[in-house]
């Protein structure tokens, strides 16, 4: 068993710099052209931990210099009239990137809201549209944790050619853009699920681990191949993941910490993807991000 | 070793019944409704392989009783061009499936002809919203090498659920999405390709084997899990596969050969989605082939 202590992704560190990063580049669009980055928030229902999410988003774009705009609807909102709000911001000239607060009521085909996102301002990464641009390696926006992800592994040189990464969770928005993106840097990739046999074999196969399962502490240490880079995205009460943490500390060489890993990159990727966005629909002058494969 | 010999798929068989199928189904169409169900085919340049493809398939449409329209561009065309002239079989009422022969000379944007495609009309399943469609379980049509070889494990009663599918190859109309039909029926999926370490020991997992790299004979025999469901879909001069077929049929429980196995179905799901389409721009009154999971 290697005794190593493993090293932590730090990604609040990490994100702080693309905070500052996106800051500029917001500063820099609104001295040259007058436009102010502006990311529209969604939010239907009064779900706490929902309005808390979009509170903070709003307040990471204030400091950032990003204008936000605030649209909150009743839980008995229709699909209908949400689907007709989210299509008024995607042409309405002065909002650049829209973000739908996940989860909707029930009775909401969310579906059918994300899709009224126009894909140029689709800054979370949650249409169709985007979704194949992840997998076949075209221009777009990345899902916002997949991309986070991705750019903290950058970070922390992670070299993925040739690596067997292993992602557990298959759902649209993490583990299914998060295989893709790993696929198109040339990782080999397998996709496990609630349904998946033989879990530990094909874990113990991993050098890279994505863990989005939504159960806490559910990879176990022993699991683990010694020496893996373990990304937990997972986030549970009491500041647990998805991985047995103490146990992967010992075991990985490079692993997420929770809190402070994945989590922080989200909301710096959104609001970075939010100045791609007014940036690309306000005409050239300002350098995409997305040109750079790592925060500088 | 196993010195069974693997019961072969017989995709000449499926896909003649299917054609069948959908011959009734373009038949119903025509006699509820007056509508004749319509394949536009584009073909650029001289490639005389690509002109057969073109042709095989106008001919399964004339069997079929589906009406086809050929348009043949030069070789010199350019995407601008394609691109108006795939728009104005996209918005003709008259036209329910659009084919865009692949490949398209070298200076073309692939891409952006298959996005000119109206993803009602996207019958052969190339777009970037039919690849999500499949990635995320929604309706929308399948690209037709994978719809096909779902189709074909279907007709063998292979239950997907929970066992590992490993997919060599990763291209956007063939390895991405059947890696992405195998997930939505809960196979555990691994991707494969040509920066993959340890081919062999991960091919040696596979209950479920799809080869599609496109090299002939490439798969060894001696890698294959004794009992494994092998899908060739490769196809190479003096009809060989992108699996040793004779030391696949010693160890695999089930295979598709080359020729005869996946090649069919192609065609055959392509008339039947075009089918689809026809039914579904046309109004109701005609059961959906898609609500059926297997040709009857």
């Amino acid at each position: 068993m290697n005794q190593t202590t493993a090293k932590l992704m730090d990604g609040t560190a990490v994100a702080a710099r693309l905070y500052e990063q996106t800051a500029i580049r917001a500063a820099e669009l609104r001295e040259t052209t007058g436009v102010e980055a502006c990311l529209a928030t969604v939010l239907v229902g009064d779900d706490p931990s929902s309005a808390t999410y979009v509170r903070m988003k709003q307040n990471r774009c204030r400091k950032a210099g990003i204008a936000s705009r605030s649209i909150v609807l009743p839980a008995s909102t229709t699909t209908a009239e949400l689907v007709q709000a989210i299509r008024e911001l995607s042409d309405d000239p002065a909002v650049h990137g829209i973000l739908v607060q996940h989860p909707v009521p029930a009775h909401i085909d969310e579906r059918a809201a994300f899709e009224a996102i126009d894909p140029a301002k689709d800054v979370d990464g949650v249409t169709m549209h985007s979704f194949a641009a992840m997998a076949f390696g075209l221009p777009g926006f990345q899902s916002c944790t997949p991309g986070g992800i991705i750019r903290l592994l950058d970070e922390y040189d992670v070299n993925l050619a040739g690596q067997h990464a292993v992602v557990l969770g298959r759902s649209p928005i993490l583990g299914k853009p998060v295989g893709m993106l790993l696929l198109e840097r040339n990782a080999t990739v397998t996709y496990c699920h609630s349904r998946t046999k033989g879990l530990p074999e094909l874990v113990a196969q991993a050098d890279v681990l994505v863990a989005a399962v939504g159960k806490p502490d559910f990879v176990q240490g022993e699991w683990l191949k010694p020496g893996a880079v373990v990304v937990d995205a997972g986030y549970h009460e009491g500041g647990r993941g998805d991985v047995d943490q103490e146990a992967a500390a010992r075991v990985a060489s490079l692993l997420t910490p929770v809190p402070g890993g994945v989590g922080p990159m989200t909301i710096a990727l959104l609001l970075a993807q939010t100045v791609d966005a007014a940036v690309a629909l306000s005409g050239p002058g300002v350098r995409h991000a997305a040109e750079d494969t790592r925060v500088q």
